[in-house]
């Protein structure tokens, strides 16, 4: 049997518990943190762990009369009421607050220099075999993109790919969309025209998530992809130039889509952070970008530190370019990496998109590695 | 005609244009934003308004040398390279961001007194008529819910009435998901105990911006359906208690859900505010709520907030209560309102859910708008 995770436990005052560890870290759990998060049958549903009481219910003073421990739990008991909750040692030292580090990425960012050693995963094998969806679903969460090869060219394809992990977002672009170049163009979109980096639909709220992009028809010479990683770009930023980062995190700016069938309009900040300061998303698109409204005495500052960003988004240490083939299907991180294309003349070209969601896919990732280790 | 909006336009400095308009106010507009917004057919495309440049390929010091004006219009010269921009002085008028307020809610917050008057439509007027669709989503807009009667007791309907606006948004849950009560419950879900009021699925990222519940058979006695706005309890909660809020807001705190099939996580302020301290979201819901991770100084105090908050949303004053009859369809701004309901006893009740997102109902209640006053 393991020996004990906690090596000493004592009241530090009526609502603080103190731990010692084996490693010699320590920590320190409250009443009120214990009593929400018991761990019995009659606090938690057993089959999906959902709580099963309301903050409401619990008394105003909880206070702590005793805690005890043995080789594998750790008990405490409430003075409101005489309640007693137990808690696996290892579960708290999971959950141990005061040891949580601020923590910063943990993910792998990237530059150009990634194009020797792409993301890749193989069709066939991630439909047959758990390891290798798990392989090209860690891919997408790790380097936020992934090439997935051999996709069968059968229009609609897109879509099935997107429901291997989770369901498409339809838009009023469709359930699909058509990314097609013609050799007799009646509209712009549909040439063989470059398109800037950028981050699709920052007007919608929520933003979508994830991109699909499923090659049925590469076009000869020219029309490469290009992608950047945005969180490289924008930790880059944190670095070179730390008030032009925090004008583009602290405001919100206005986004705008307009046509025949649709106004869609967001306001939200071109770089997005939690409360640690974390990267959360990173959006742009100077198409959408709408009249900026802040203050005017912080217009041109935010203009400074908006050109350094996008001037960032052009560096060639940053820019990975590849082409995508026939059967290719590329999946991004749409509030990570940015997308854009080169031209490329007159030939004919055919991709379909669609959105999904980030959810399902972390989620999806989560139970294969669960399997994995379990 | 009508006479000029702008009786005075002057070049403050090199980069400023300082605007007197007629009715006494002032504003400023920089270089930098006056070329950015560039309303020519060079710089945007005429049809959807998108942008067609990329600020970086703008001159790196623009400057102003002139600027003019006649009855509509507005014309600025750039120092840099001589480009000349005119602007409708309407259209500056109405992105003057000098004149812009910090801007406080605009929607009509609500309480139990709203049972009185409750925003209902009803399902024939709505596809069949535009005024009445404009209605029914602006009940949405600003109350945050509306009761649509009349809708057909064929199961599926719930997902064709958000296609009436926008799309359903599929999860793990299904593409639409039954609550139903039966006479002999075998799971706890579908029995007739109450719940408590919160929003739904705060573990998923992005959360779902719109619920539609629709009743294909209502229960007799009890099983009242139960609403809290929940902006309106965090705007009380800002004014009775401002530390409080400003904990709630500050900090993010994980959730999660996890069954056999899907593990969903995410981590989000319970009160999500955007740059200007305005109400974005509201996040509630006991069952899955994980463990705080906040450090250990914070807790206890967050711990307060987090219960006062808890307190507050179950005061009469802010429940509204009624009672969902057969072919009533209730749609709720799922990052706004929390809905409950109470127990009912060993009743049948049947209803099918569906979730969609905020920004197709608002784009096409836009579309709505412009065509009455167009």
């Amino acid at each position: 049997m393991a020996s004990a995770l906690v090596t000493e436990a004592v009241l530090q005052d009526r609502d603080t518990v103190a731990i010692t560890w084996q490693d010699g870290l320590t920590s320190r759990f409250h009443a009120i943190w214990l009593r929400d998060n018991a761990r019995g049958a009659d606090a938690r549903h057993q089959d999906n762990d959902q709580r099963l009481f309301d903050i409401t219910e619990l008394p105003e003073d909880l206070g702590l009369e005793a805690v005890t421990s043995d080789d594998q739990s750790l008990t405490v008991t409430f003075a409101a009421d005489g309640y007693r909750a137990e808690f696996p040692q290892s579960w708290l030292r999971d959950y141990a607050y005061d040891l949580s580090a601020p923590g910063g990425n943990t993910r792998t960012l990237w530059g150009a220099d990634i194009a020797g050693d792409l993301p890749m995963s193989h069709y066939e094998a991630v439909i047959q075999d758990d390891q290798a969806r798990r392989l090209w679903l860690s891919q997408v969460d790790d380097f936020g993109f992934s090439i997935l090869s051999g996709v069968p060219r059968e229009e609609g394809m897109v879509c099935k790919v997107a429901e291997i992990f989770g369901f498409v977002r339809e838009t009023n672009y469709g359930r699909l969309f058509e990314v097609r170049a013609e050799e007799k163009p009646v509209n712009l979109a549909y040439t063989g025209l470059g398109l800037n980096v950028h981050t699709d639909n920052p007007y919608r709220d929520p933003v979508p998530g994830l991109q699909l992009l499923h090659c049925l028809l590469a076009n000869e010479g020219g029309g490469e992809t290009v992608l950047v990683d945005g969180f490289k770009v924008a930790e880059t930023l944190r670095e070179e130039a730390p008030e032009d980062f925090d004008m583009l995190s602290r405001h919100w700016v206005p986004f705008r889509f307009r046509d025949d069938t649709a106004d869609l309009q967001s306001r939200a900040p071109l770089i997005e952070l939690d409360d640690r300061g974390r990267l959360v998303a990173v959006r742009y698109n100077n198409r959408s970008a709408a009249p900026f409204d802040l203050p005017a005495d912080v217009m041109p500052r935010y203009y400074a530190a908006f050109r350094r960003f996008a001037a960032m988004l052009h560096r060639p240490e940053f820019e990975l370019g590849f082409k995508l083939g026939n059967g290719q299907l590329m999946i991004f991180n749409n509030r990570r990496v940015l997308h854009g294309r080169k031209g490329f003349g007159e030939g004919k070209r055919h991709l379909q998109g669609c959105y999904a969601d980030l959810d399902a896919l972390t989620s999806e990732l989560r139970k294969l590695e669960e399997r994995k280790d379990g």
